[in-house]
């Protein structure tokens, strides 16, 4: 089958791979739909290493092809979700509720990061039982790929701040993932929503998934603009996406007292905690983190959204690329060409 | 001033009272928009005891007329929402969060039950600090009235089932209340909603608060028609909204495992747990009640979700009158003339 | 092997049955030492019904005899402890954190219940991945056989009613379940915690788990003497261990306003809510119930429990007896002779 | 009366005030007991700044002296605890269930920070309808002193970090909030607890307190001693209670995925968070951070941990001052002479 592997720091390809074989607990599903994230762009540059060889990619949408023996209440030909977290359920983090960390740090993040990824034309599946989401017949492929990763993250952000009915949210930087946490603090109940952004395009997507007002950190001062469309009182979740100093550090100072920074970014070099945001450990402020929610329930969950709460996220799919052509797209979408947000990636 | 009196059951008149002056930590606001709560109908009936001679009512909005010592940051001739639940802020319940029950049971609720209340011209506001609400100038009276009481009730049904994101819900009844906790369910980031009601006028206003299905008590089976509707499932979430015992019932056995029967109605007689719905006690099963939040913070809030998130429960006004016939209008509300839902008194 | 049988209401035997071989995911274990539940009284007397033919029992220490395939980290020889209730982990339930209704309801108790259970010399354990808990060399089986469930359930009573430090609490009825519920309570946080129990040697026994008071409802009236011992006021925590009217109504009525009924016990017949205790609704009341909570990690930490706070539940195995006298030991457990708590099995 | 005035840094000295008067709302209480602590240390030193001429002292002990009009339930002469933090109960924050920041960031201190404070015959204690505790007869001052600041503060790191039943807890400095955070993580209900401490009394002392395990910083490197006293694990909560960067950023690196960092540290300087301990912000990691929760029925509720659960705090007054010898006791304080932990302060 072809797969896009990576070879090493700024080498991909597309290669002929074996097609996968399930064992007992696994499924094998043919790839139909998925995309390029912007994690699978650090890993081209080298900066997220995974060993060479590898097949990148963690966001399936497909059918199943083949399932191992154990893994019942399924059918070969069945359209399929799978959240680019695949937790095995049965290990001292999973039950413990904490699914993303499966097996250690990070651990639940398995596709395109310790075994092969859904950039391909087969993938398999591990712990299919707990990973498999069928797909309802009244919502398509391009309406569910986006929710294994960027919605499940962007929308976990206002769950992990346990956003309350009526507060007031800000949320730095709107590419892919902080959209999707704008849509999150809406359909979470958040009263004034204010995202940071420069990019127009992506400012008036923010308006369209929620938020009130954009602010443009090229054109004013964040903080006291935040603070101003408060009325002085700042907000009571900040959410990071984008994971660089500046933000960590603006979202922080304009939370209110006993405010929560949610943060989604993944952060590299230094990281500072400016103590005049942080009251000095004594403004009762929570920082929490939250790597991407999986597990088939959570597709389902995510699913019902689309189904029945007009959530669409196909619209952020700008455009669209055969497998074939995935190495073009990676530089499309990384060079941000042409106002992408997401691109499809069809085998 | 002219104030709505209770004089014993089945008894109550427009009476000339004097007009209440402002002690310390208190406030006098002049009425301009007040409502009749399905609660004032129980007290009219006599099935709630309140002392004879106390005036009704307890969803004021107004302005300040008169501000006690002690009482800082207002200014007469505000315009202000106070919620229908009072709090000191200051007492041993208070203090642990439960504002509802301030002072003991249900004593957070002083409006028309242990104190006069808002259907009339003036209104003494007890612990006016904790309590005044300023109305932003961008919204009006109209928009804000059933904030009071029916808003933050309805509401806090989800809120107090901490729904989460994508939970599958069913409120059963959609009077005023229930039709604010479909709302409060969509608002809190409901999946599917589902409403149970006969009322052709009331379903109608079911779906624009956000239920997807409507299940006619009278025509289908309730609890197997919404088992079909969760695919055999069950919901997450049942709310009730009437305070009788079918109801309270079917919510219980709609419910999947470890679901959560988040009850609002006010009940008489005798209620009793179906055991099979309740797994004999061994389904996880929760069952939580809430009275209407109160305070001033609370109002803002919700007066937040107005502005900023479209709430707009105006148009459940369905009907106006002027103080003068008030008595009229209880008529009228209580009998459910002309599909009304909620009736505007302006003194 | 040996095994006890059901065979119908009020017959059990011990019998020959063919020693388990573990398929795939699962695990053989010996059993060197387990008990006899309440609940297994109830299976005997015919009031839960499971299959004749059944072996009987959920509580299993034993050492591992034989691991299927796919079952990671463990070897043959290694003492183990496993949770009455074994999840599987990859269902829509165990995926939403509600491990015990793994699979629908009540679903995650399979021993002696849908499976055979662990009065036997040998037991296959399903999902062992998930459930297979070794035992730390410095505690012994005794110390742990009563983790497996009244320890698991009794400790639920305080953590899922989520008590706060300095909580007042009131357990209704010291019985094994109970008796664990006091001590949960006190390992919560608790402040005054009361024990409501007539037998002698079990209020002996409450006042060694940490109860204060113990009020004897053969001699005083339960509901005003929790009022005289918490001034007036009532208890914020209020857990029902005995599954009956009396103790159900009893412990809504000691509640404060806004006070949580935790609820461990098993109703049958009528089960209903008294008004006066539960405000007509309007009390912020919350009743939430709580089947034991299981899987490899759950033991882990109850272990730890044992290991580090000087949890001790060895004194609560009053009496011994070996497998080929268990019918003997249902007997004197149900007619609770000799001040009986728990009785020790092994074969 | 005689008060210790701060007249600017590292000058403070006994003076002659006049004795306060109780305005509506308020009550004047005579001391009968108070104490120093850290932070009044970073105030002498002109660390934390405040305007010269302030009464310090915020752990208040006495007998009602003054009652303003407007304050209910309450005798001259009562013995009443004050906590250090005294909210409003009636602010945006307050209502909002942030009492602590009561008014504006860190709002809820005002004794020996905005307002005079403890170390002084008398004490004008605002909103005291609030915040006059009654101290019940079975208890002394000196068991109660400590529960204003330091048990309050010590007690919530496990609150606020949510600590469940058997979680694993690192608790880094054993000063006297050190040991109260010891102490509070083994009523919540830990199960292994580690101290950090290189002080021989202070690490006797956190075995007192509940510690099972000493790591001394200055013997071996903390995080590899303490993941192997974990199995290699680290712990599901890391409290850090000294507020310097060596322990903050190691209270992450103990951490196990998706644990929690509960800081009660008052910070200066740079803070940085270690991005190895971090995850780079995707382990589903916490920072949460805890302000002296205050208030009457806080105080009420660690009362009733002294009552009933034998905490006993007064072993940690470890010496005893007159007011008049005041200046003293901070130098004695200050320099941690004779292995003192707390100095008990008597007008």
């Amino acid at each position: 089958m072809k797969a896009l592997v990576f070879r090493g720091p700024n080498q991909i390809g597309i290669e002929d791979v074996p097609v996968p074989r399930a064992g007992y607990g696994e499924a094998v599903i043919r790839i139909t739909l998925t995309t390029i994230c912007g994690t699978d762009l650090h890993i081209l540059k080298g900066e997220y290493p995974v060993r060479p060889g590898l097949v990148l990619g963690h966001e399936p949408v497909g059918t199943i092809h083949e399932l191992g023996p154990g893994v019942n209440g399924y059918e070969v030909g069945q359209r399929v979700l799978v959240g680019a977290i695949t937790p095995c359920g049965q290990c001292h983090f999973c039950l413990s509720g904490h699914w993303s960390q499966c097996g250690g740090p990070i651990g639940g993040w398995k596709f395109g990061n310790t075994i092969n990824g859904a950039q391909a034309e087969y993938l398999l599946v591990p712990n299919a039982q707990a990973n498999l989401a069928k797909i309802p017949d009244d919502i398509s492929d391009e309406q569910v790929v986006l929710l294994a990763d960027i919605a499940s993250t962007g929308f976990s952000a206002a769950e992990t701040a346990d956003l309350q009915l009526g507060d007031s949210v800000a949320v730095f930087a709107q590419g892919p993932i902080g959209l999707c946490a704008t849509l999150g603090a809406r359909l979470k109940g958040a009263g004034l929503i204010i995202a940071v952004e420069s990019d127009p395009k992506r400012s008036e997507a923010a308006r369209r998934m929620g938020a009130h007002f954009v602010v443009n950190p090229e054109k004013s001062d964040v903080v006291s603009e935040i603070k101003r469309l408060t009325g002085g009182q700042g907000v009571n979740v900040a959410i990071e996406a984008l994971g660089i100093q500046r933000t960590f550090e603006n979202a922080l100072r304009v939370l209110e007292p006993a405010g929560t920074l949610s943060s989604l970014g993944v952060y590299s070099g230094k990281l500072e905690v400016p103590l005049d945001g942080f009251a000095a450990g004594l403004g009762d402020h929570k920082i929490v983190t939250t790597l991407c929610p999986g597990g088939k329930e959570r597709m389902r969950r995510l699913m019902d959204l689309v189904r029945y709460r007009g959530v669409d996220l196909a619209p952020m799919l700008t455009h669209s690329f055969s497998l074939q052509d995935i190495v073009k797209a990676y530089h499309f979408f990384g060079e941000r060409r042409d106002g992408v947000i997401k691109v499809a990636i069809r085998p």
